[in-house]
C-alpha cells in the first residue's frame, strides 16, 4: 500500500452510504424488548404510534432487518455536511511522538455542532411524511435541540423544545440558535404540562433535569393533535441513523487499506458510540474481523462501568417505555459535570447488550484529565472539541502514549462528535483551574439503584 | 459540460495552491505607498522591521512579485482545514426559486470560525522563522485574536492579545477560546502601555476601540525584546495570504467549467474580500476575463460608499504608518453595530485602489436586512453565518432574486467568511426584534473626515 494518506480523507458524495445499518440484525443476543410502562409487556408498533412517528416506531422494534434505505430527501440534506471527514491526526501524533496512527471522524462540521443532526433530519423527515404538524423534544446541553430545530426548519415543521431550566438560563446562546431556526423553546419544568406543574409544585425552584424534560415533551406531543415526540439518543432508531458515522468511517479506512485496531467513542446515551461502532461490531458479530472497541464515559456518570444491567425507566415521569440497559437508576442526579450530553442515567439497550456480550469494553475518565486532553488536542489539531467528545480524545491519547512505550504502530480511530463553542463556561473553569472531579460514592449509587422497577 | 455539480466541491489536498498570488503585481495603478508617520515619506523594509517580521515587511512593500511560494510548514497547517469547500447553495436556490446558481466559499470550518487563520498561521510562521519569542496584536470581535492564538500555539510562540474592553467583557467566550489556546488576553485600553495609560486618563471609563488596541499592541511589541506586531486585515501582506481563498475558489469553479458572473464579498478592512477576489481581479487587470465584483459594507461604517480616498492613520494613537485608502477618518466611531469585524474606519489600500479604478463596485446594507438574510440562509443551508459574512449573503440573495425577475441563470459566488457561534447576542437582538439600523449622518462623516492628516 503506497497511497499517501491525506490529512483529511473525504469520501465523494456518491460514496456516501445509501443505507443505514442495523447492528441488531447481526446480534445473536438481541437487546431485550422495550416494555409498555402500563402493562410491563413488550410494546407494539401500535402502542408506540401515539408517541412516535409510525415509521420510526417500526424502526425501533425491528431487530432483524440489516439495511434500511436512506430516503433521497435525507441524503440530499446529508450532502450539506456529509460525507464528514475522517482526519489523520498527524499533528497530534507528532506532538505525542507516538508510532500509533490516530484517526478521528469529525462530526462537528455543521451548525448543530455535533453528530445529532444525522438522526434529527431523519426523524423530522418521517414526521413530515406522516403529515404531522410538528414534533416535541427535550434538550439538555442543547446539541440535540439545535439539530432538531435545524431539521424542522428545513422541512417546515413546528418544533417544541423543552430545555432543562438550568441550561436555558446558563446557555442563552444555545437557546438563541434554536430560536433563530424557528423553534419554540420552553424552560423545563414549565407550567405548560401537567407533569411540569406537578414537579414545580413538589420541588419549588428546581432547575430541572433531562428525565423531567423528556416527560414534559412526551406529554406535549401526546396531548396535541398532529404532534409526535422525538429523541436524540438511547433509542435503537437513533443508533440506526447514526450508523452513517461508522459506515463512512469504514469506507474511508477501506479506501486507504487501513485496518483499525481500536475504535473509541464517548458514551452518554450511546447515539454516537453506537453509530460509530455499528459496522465494526457487525463484523465482529459475524466473525469477520476483530477490533478493540472502547466506550468512554465520565467518572461522574458511570452507567456502564458501575451501573446495573436491568430494566429501568427512561424518564423521571415514568411515562416512556422501560428499557433493559446499564443504568444508574432513573432517579440518579449526576453532579455538576459540564459534559452535558453524557449525563444520562442509562445507556442504549443495543450498546448495553454489546457490552454485556464483551463486544465492547468501557472506561470511565475524570473531568480534569478530559479537559487536559481537549486542550492538548485543540492546540495541535486546531479544532476546539466538545467536552463529550474529549472523553474519547483522552483515551485515544492514553492509548497512543502506550504505543510509545511498546513501539506498536496501532491504528487508533475515535469519534470527534462535536465542537465546544457553546461550552466555554466549562473551558473557563478549566482555564481558571476551577474544575470539579466529583465521583459518586458507592452508597449514592446503591441508593439510586434501589429504586429500579421490579420487572419479571 | 455534463459533470453533475456536487453540493460541496472539495479540491484534493494536492490541488491546494502552492503559491499565494499578489494582485498588486498586475495592477497598473499601484496602491499608494504607506508612509512613515514621523517623516511622511514611504517607509522602507528597514523602518518597518522593528514593528513587523522582516519577511512580512518585505511582502508588505513588494508590489511587483506576482507569486510567493507558500512554505511547506504553512501548507501542512492549511491541510488541517483546507482546501475549504466551495458549496453550491442548492437549497437556497430552491427556496428563492431563482434560476441563478449560487456558490459560496466556506471559510468557517476551523475553530477560529473564520478565514483569519489563513494569514495568522503565515504571520506566526515567519515570526518563528525569525527566532522571535512572540507576537502582539489587537482584536475586536475576536476572530483574529482566536486565529492568532491557534497559530501561535501551533508554533509555540507567545501571543499577547489586546482585546477591545467592551468585547473582553461582553464576549467572555471568545476570550476563553484564546486562553484555551494559551494566549495572554488583556482588555484595552490597559494600564500595561503608555498609550493605554494616556487614553485611560483622558477618557476615564472608556470601553476602548480597535484603533486604540492597535496602538497598544504596537507599543507592546516595540518595547519588548523578541516581539513583533501582527495584524489580521488591511495590510497588503494579509491580502496576499488570503489570496488562497480566491485561488481555491477559482480552481474549484474551473474543475467544473463554471464561469462566475458575480463575486461578492463582505468588506471591513478588506482581508476576506481582497483574498477572495484577487485572482479574478487579476484576470480583469490582464484583460483575460470580466466579472462583476461587489464589496458589501455595513451602512453604519460605509468607508467605500461614503468615505474619502486619502491618506489616513491606521490607528487612534497614530503610531502606525499612514495608508492611502477609502476612509471615514481615524477618529470615526461606528455605532453599536454587531458586525464587529466590519467596523474599521478605513479599507485595504489594494481594495481601495481597485475600487477607485472601477475593477470592483461597492454597496452598503442595513443591519436588520443583513440578519434577515442570515436567518434565511441558516434555515435552508444549515450553516449559522457570522454577521460579517451575512452582508455578502444579503447581496447574493438580492441578486438571485433579480435573476428571478429577469430569468437570467447567473453564476453568483460569494465568500462565507465565518460562523456566528460567538455572535448570539446579536442574533438574540434580531430574534427579539430589537436590532438597530443606525446610519451616520453627513455631518458626522464630515466632522470625522475633517481630521484627516495633511499629506502632500
Amino acid at each position: 500500500m503506497n497511497k499517501e494518506i491525506p490529512y483529511k480523507i473525504y469520501l465523494e458524495e456518491h460514496e456516501m452510504p445509501k443505507e443505514w445499518y442495523n447492528v441488531r440484525a447481526d446480534m445473536k443476543n438481541k437487546p431485550a424488548p422495550i416494555l409498555n410502562p402500563a402493562t410491563l409487556k413488550p410494546v407494539t408498533v401500535e402502542e408506540l404510534s401515539p408517541v412516535f412517528c409510525e415509521e420510526l416506531a417500526r424502526q425501533e422494534l425491528d431487530d432483524t432487518t440489516a439495511l434500511f434505505e436512506i430516503p433521497k430527501d435525507i441524503r440530499d440534506f446529508y450532502k450539506m455536511y456529509r460525507p464528514s471527514p475522517l482526519v489523520r491526526a498527524y499533528c497530534l501524533e507528532k506532538k505525542l511522538d507516538t508510532p500509533a496512527h490516530i484517526y478521528y471522524k469529525f462530526e462537528g462540521n455543521n451548525t448543530s455542532g455535533s453528530h445529532k443532526l444525522n438522526s434529527a433530519i431523519a426523524q423530522a423527515y418521517y414526521a413530515k411524511q406522516q403529515g404531522l404538524k410538528g414534533v416535541t423534544t427535550e434538550t439538555g446541553a442543547g446539541q440535540w435541540g439545535t439539530a432538531l430545530s435545524m431539521a424542522c426548519s428545513y422541512f417546515d415543521l413546528d418544533c417544541l423544545v423543552y430545555m432543562v431550566k438550568v441550561s436555558y438560563e446558563q446557555k442563552p446562546f444555545r437557546r438563541e440558535v434554536m430560536r433563530t431556526y424557528g423553534a419554540n423553546v420552553t424552560p423545563s419544568p414549565s407550567m405548560t404540562t401537567e407533569i411540569g406543574k406537578k414537579i414545580n409544585e413538589e420541588f419549588p425552584g428546581t432547575t430541572g433535569s433531562l428525565g423531567c424534560a423528556i416527560s414534559e415533551a412526551v406529554e406535549a406531543a401526546t396531548s396535541r393533535e398532529g404532534y409526535r415526540y422525538v429523541l436524540g439518543s438511547v433509542l435503537s432508531q437513533v443508533l440506526l441513523h447514526q450508523s452513517i458515522i461508522g459506515l463512512e468511517t469504514k469506507a474511508a479506512l477501506d479506501k486507504y487499506d487501513i485496518k483499525a485496531d481500536m475504535i473509541i467513542g464517548c458514551a452518554g446515551g450511546g447515539s454516537n458510540l453506537g453509530g460509530l461502532i455499528s459496522p465494526f461490531a457487525g463484523e465482529m458479530l459475524r466473525g469477520e474481523a476483530d477490533y478493540e472497541i472502547v466506550a468512554v464515559e465520565p467518572a461522574s456518570c458511570p452507567s456502564l462501568t458501575r451501573g446495573r444491567y436491568a430494566y429501568d425507566f427512561c424518564d423521571t415521569g415514568k411515562v416512556c417505555p422501560l428499557a433493559k440497559m446499564y443504568t444508574l437508576g432513573s432517579g440518579f442526579m449526576p453532579s455538576a459535570n459540564h459534559a452535558g450530553g453524557l449525563r444520562y442515567h442509562g445507556m442504549s439497550s443495543v450498546v448495553s447488550q454489546l457490552y454485556d456480550d464483551g463486544i465492547i469494553s468501557a472506561r470511565s475518565v475524570g473531568q480534569t484529565e478530559v479537559f487536559e486532553a481537549a486542550q492538548q488536542f485543540a492546540k495541535v489539531e486546531g479544532i476546539l472539541p466538545a467536552p463529550e467528545s474529549s472523553h474519547a480524545i483522552r483515551v485515544a491519547i492514553d492509548e497512543a502514549l502506550k504505543c510509545k512505550e511498546t513501539g506498536e504502530a496501532k491504528n487508533i480511530v475515535f469519534g470527534l462528535t462535536g465542537t465546544g463553542y457553546f461550552d466555554m463556561v466549562a473551558y473557563q473553569k478549566f482555564n481558571d483551574g476551577d474544575m470539579s472531579d466529583y465521583i459518586p460514592t458507592d452508597e449514592e449509587l446503591e441508593r439510586s439503584l434501589s429504586t429500579l422497577p421490579k420487572v419479571e
